[in-house]
């Protein structure tokens, strides 16, 4: 099996940036210092940051209208974590992966949990899959599954994911993500009450069987697959949920799954508050659930919601403990390069909301001084943090860059001759 | 003063028409029988139902770029009254008025009390006004009210809604409707978790104030006046502050306050399932807050936001009390013609409601048959009750087609000419 | 091979509702006439409306994330014709079908016009498939067809137009609709202004090749499957692409298409003043492309896009003569019941349309009185002609009743029995 | 008079920050030369980009619900040019003034060309007003102007745009802006190709009036004041207006007139490549036509914009020339401030954009290499140019930092006492 990417090879690379890296991590030194911050104690924060990879993200994303796939195609659990092994060797800002059940499914789940170890890597939030049916089940989610008026076909949603928290404790797993594609194509379809009623009936049966130090993630979406209503549609509904189910429960904001033009930054303020914030799927959105690249169409948003997760921190929030994910839809490129550059722009975004002058931003606040409060933010996201991300890296043995090393290694080259070549399909998101 | 249309003019009106209407009526009747529907039982529902009309809406609205005004503008709230009662006494499904505090200030609130009683009127919520500025204020509300980061700026907010709830026990009403202008036109310009805390400090003192009989409706917005964030931009955080709150505060839906896209029959649903509707301020939007005649746009979304509102009386939902009011800008028509319209509309999407065959639903629902569940309600959307609600206005003494009643009744001209011509300005509501 | 439904079973399932139809059309005409309109007049022009159906639709459609096929899901082209059979057969408002090339590809072309024939169909517009690949294609469209950097791609996209134009002389369609997923996921991605030219380039050896008696319809959309820049994405790009190609090159209308709040029958009236409508996709959606049933949410818009054709026909609009075909995802219900559905949805706004006072609303506009003006559309829209369009169907052999009748013949049973059960698959539209 | 900012003043502030600039340019030079970009070569192009202020922007905006002034409100357009003089002065960025007629009307036109030529200012496109009525004036635009229904009402809104022409001659500007209120709030209201060809028939009349060397913009916007349709929605009803007039008309595109998610840098890509682009009213917008501060919400999205026409003026487009103006409403801000702020923004925008290598980006986009393309864009969008703009500004005279400096200078201060202060308003713009 090829096991990644030569570290030799690495440094190879890193040497010739070396020199001007030193250079320009030194400016910004100079800069921050002119500004009062210690780029020590920055950098010292950033390199403890991780968001982590979808499984599914490894592969090649499609849309209901096509999947093109690319050579070297995951073709299960174990190549896609060969592929997130040389994600987070060269970027060095992934240490966890997400799976997706049954998606991932395998037959020894220690061998799993040790290629992984061994790579380096543990295991992020469970996912369970009640949106799509698959080979053999019984009852179809045709017209739902946690929330369908057939109760054998609850149960059998609700099974499923103790299956997944069950899978989750092999591996080492502390949350479940639940999400699910229920909701209505027609006015009169769904009777809305009931519906939400039959979701808390099987979300508690879920919530009773997750262990003292897990959490279950709530996620909440506008629409798609659903295009009439979803159950829950908004960080609204989806807090209704959380507070009925326990404080175990919490809200899972993707990015993408907003109405237009919703401040989500607001949203994410708002669930701190409330002690209700599970966490992210990173991604970027310009018209609905796109599943783009993290901070590849609104770089500012992304930074103005980690200027709230930054500020709850600094603040010491009660109960602040979000967890990162990326969540995307890799169409038109390389899966692990997209990843890379995608985790590399949620932690430039970290990075800048940490040179956010907090003292500054506080006092003109409460001046009413909008003019200085909002360039004390633009002057952090106008900051170059790139010296930065880059030092963090090598100092961890990555990648000064990450997407140039990766092509100039052959890794995909080398993978595309030992998996075979997927098949274009007729669309999906696998 | 001019009192209103002469009752003998609007039973000769109706006299020419008594015959078809008699004759469609007897054959609504014969079809919704054939449907298993009593029309006599549909028609006393109907004869009890009420939306309140707001003061401000019979003058002619105006955007930030111009106002033109009609003739016969009402110069003050007795004006305004009498332009109410001659909407009620042709339209009859407007019982009563909202007033907003200072523009509805007068020296004699029990005058005011007993010229409202002399038209058939009384008077619902009462309205506080904290996103202007009035001429003598101390404190200015450009940063604020409600949420304003100055203590006494945030008091004189509160003893003005104190004051509304004053003048509203003078008027019989039962309830305090608040909105503010708060939010910020900047990234970082509000403080998003402390605004939140301001806006509940400020709103519980107000709570504090309630009669016991009142409830207090908090009426969220995603934009507008503000353009980055506003403190209650959505269901949710009126959800979050209602519930601090307590029961007597619910949360008021406006059908053009949300984002683009946004189901608002199911926000509906889950503030019934809440026990947190506090009520409605009807009217229509394509493209914003654009105040626009109820259902002039989108008909279907009004009635599918009834058909919430009498599935939960049909179920007796808990809690179930939602005040009805319009709430729209009549910038190109004549207000009074505008608001019989409206309110018509409003009393047409309840009666098609009632013709929606539950059981038939509920068991469409249960049954995953989504064709024929919407079939159900198009089948109640598609009945043309027109009949019903002309035999509805005849029964009360209204005008069976009260705009061309008004028309030809001359209440326009008598009043432009005592009243003086308004100026046009340069924008604004009022 | 099951034929359809036997005359006979539709006469008798009408023969019960004949009586109450009849009372019911006799009301409705002594109503209009009132109204100074006559439903023989009226119903005339009903008769002879049809809309096309998409040889896909009458498949169950997906969404990247899932599909759930039904029970006797066809196979091939000829099982779809003779579901669209069906479909005429009942609904009386579906003479064409609309064929997608490579989907409906078969081995004889005569007899597939002979089956045709012998239904009642004939073959309305072709539509071209470049936006996903083929077993056994050559070039991939992974990064756009006609529009791609490389020439052999945009070459073997034409070609493949060509083939579908080829085709379509064979069945007697005169129509090619192109519509292409080409487009970026990325900013950087699309040399905007170049992708466009090649997109010009390409259309204009199509358009070269085109018959003398064809159209050509441009099909805009302004996401998916790309996400953040398409080559047609607005109509103001598909008039510029119309313009360039010549007076056979018109643009197409998708509901579905279009960014939130956007005014489509302004659109339309846009389209036809310049001389460039080339017809519609019928469909409905809240969200984005969603592809739900026609005025199954937004049965006012549909009416509105109707009162613009309408006016068009009225007034003689130079050049106006558009094509009316159906294109829907059916996920959750029959699509032959939806089918049908929908087509009389369509049927319905074009005869609602058709009562609109059209001399009385010239009057109102001209003297902005937008209150009357706006009545009058309301007052069309709100006349409940479910009798007219069932004594159009019951006039022309089909059933009063659609969905009871195809529910009581057996059909998707019997053809359940004759088609394999298809599997679920992983998503897609097929 | 005050006659602006002591340029000793200014030399003093900049004195204190002379030295960190020098060796932040110096390091900006080192890296851009790194990439192959001479930073000088840059400079030089940056020196010489101005944008246009509205003269309308130098006083306090508003909303419909109210407007409240700060100090120091300008009451005339001679006090307004005094303000634009010290924006000019710090920011370097503004040689230009917009007017708005009948807002800035005088009595002596060669006086205030003279005021202009004193402080450094000429004057850039005129704007007429025909979306308010003026005290005496005949007609009312209630219902139209340049669409209305009347002949009479059309013509006096044409004279008034000539009337603005020949003001704009008197002043040496060279452009009319063309924005209309014109649309409907109601379906039906309108008559939509009838509405167009009297817009076209009214701005023909315009168009003939120009002088040779003058340009005509014409500015679409999707809503407001008018709420269910305007006479010009979009880039596509614009083109079709600016083709029917000529040459010399074109279209402007206002970043905040658009429907939701929109992709406005592909618009402006499709208005250069048909030789239609007239230009710009920056602002930025998160909901509606905000009018917010250029780049204070999406400053990415106007990278983008500036990366459409960098491309253009590298790629020698024909006919390319567009004009650049701010058009925002300051709610809560020193509208000094933020024009200064605006006008860096763009300015940055812009010398981002002069940053992409439009080689390697030609490259990538010819090998769908999309990763590398995006990047490309990404790194230009990175780069901090601060030392740049400051640079810039202090080799013209201008201010490092120009809202620090414009603080220090006391200069809001003495015209707020020179000033007398304004009313509190009802709302409105200006």
């Amino acid at each position: 099996m090829t096991t990644g990417i030569d570290a030799a090879f690495i440094a190879a690379r890193n040497d010739a940036l070396r020199r001007d890296l030193a250079h320009d991590y030194e400016h910004l030194g100079d800069q921050l210092a002119r500004r009062g911050i210690d780029l020590e104690h920055v950098r010292a924060q950033v390199a403890t940051f991780g968001v982590a990879i979808p499984s599914w993200g490894v592969g090649t994303g499609g849309t209901r209208f096509a999947r093109f796939p690319g050579p070297g195609e995951p073709r299960h659990v174990f190549d896609k974590l060969q592929d997130c092994g040389v994600i987070q060797q060269l970027a060095r800002a992934t240490p966890t992966v997400s799976l997706h059940i049954p998606w991932d499914k395998c037959t020894d789940w220690s061998e799993l949990r040790g290629q992984a170890a061994s790579l380096g890597l543990a295991f992020d939030a469970m996912n369970s899959n009640t949106f799509s049916d698959q080979p053999g089940q019984p009852r179809s989610y045709k017209f739902g599954s946690l929330t369908h008026t057939d109760a054998a076909t609850r149960a059998q949603a609700v099974a499923h994911n103790l299956e997944c928290i069950d899978i989750g404790r092999k591996l080492g797993s502390k949350a479940l993500t639940v999400w699910v594609g229920d909701g209505s194509n027609f006015p009169g379809q769904h009777h809305f009450r009931r519906a939400f009623d039959r979701y808390l009936e099987s979300t508690r049966q879920i919530y009773a069987a997750l262990p003292d130090d897990w959490r279950m993630f709530l996620e909440h979406k506008i629409c798609e697959p659903a295009f009439y209503s979803t159950v829950i549609q908004d960080w609204g509904s989806s807090y209704l949920a959380a507070s009925a189910l326990g404080p175990k429960a919490q809200c899972l904001v993707d990015l993408g799954h907003h109405a237009p033009n919703v401040n989500i930054e607001l949203i994410v303020a708002r669930l701190i508050a409330a002690g209700k914030l599970a966490g992210f799927h990173f991604n970027d959105s310009k018209y609905g659930d796109d599943d783009l690249d993290a901070g590849s169409v609104s770089p500012y948003r992304l930074f103005l919601v980690f200027n709230e997760l930054v500020a709850a921190a600094h603040e010491r929030a009660p109960g602040f403990d979000p967890a990162y994910m990326l969540d995307q839809s890799h169409n038109v490129t390389d899966p692990i390069e997209s990843l890379m550059t995608s985790a590399a722009q949620v932690q430039r975004s970290y990075a800048q909301a940490l040179l956010v002058d907090r003292d500054a931003l506080d006092a003109a606040q409460e001046a009413n001084d909008a003019m200085t409060a909002t360039h004390l933010l633009k002057a952090a996201f106008q900051t170059d943090v790139t010296p930065l991300l880059q030092r963090v890296r090598a100092d961890a043995g990555g990648a000064i860059d990450p997407v140039a090393t990766y092509r100039a290694s052959g890794y995909r080259r080398q993978v595309a001759e030992a998996r075979p070549a997927a098949l274009s399909g007729g669309g999906g998101i696998v």
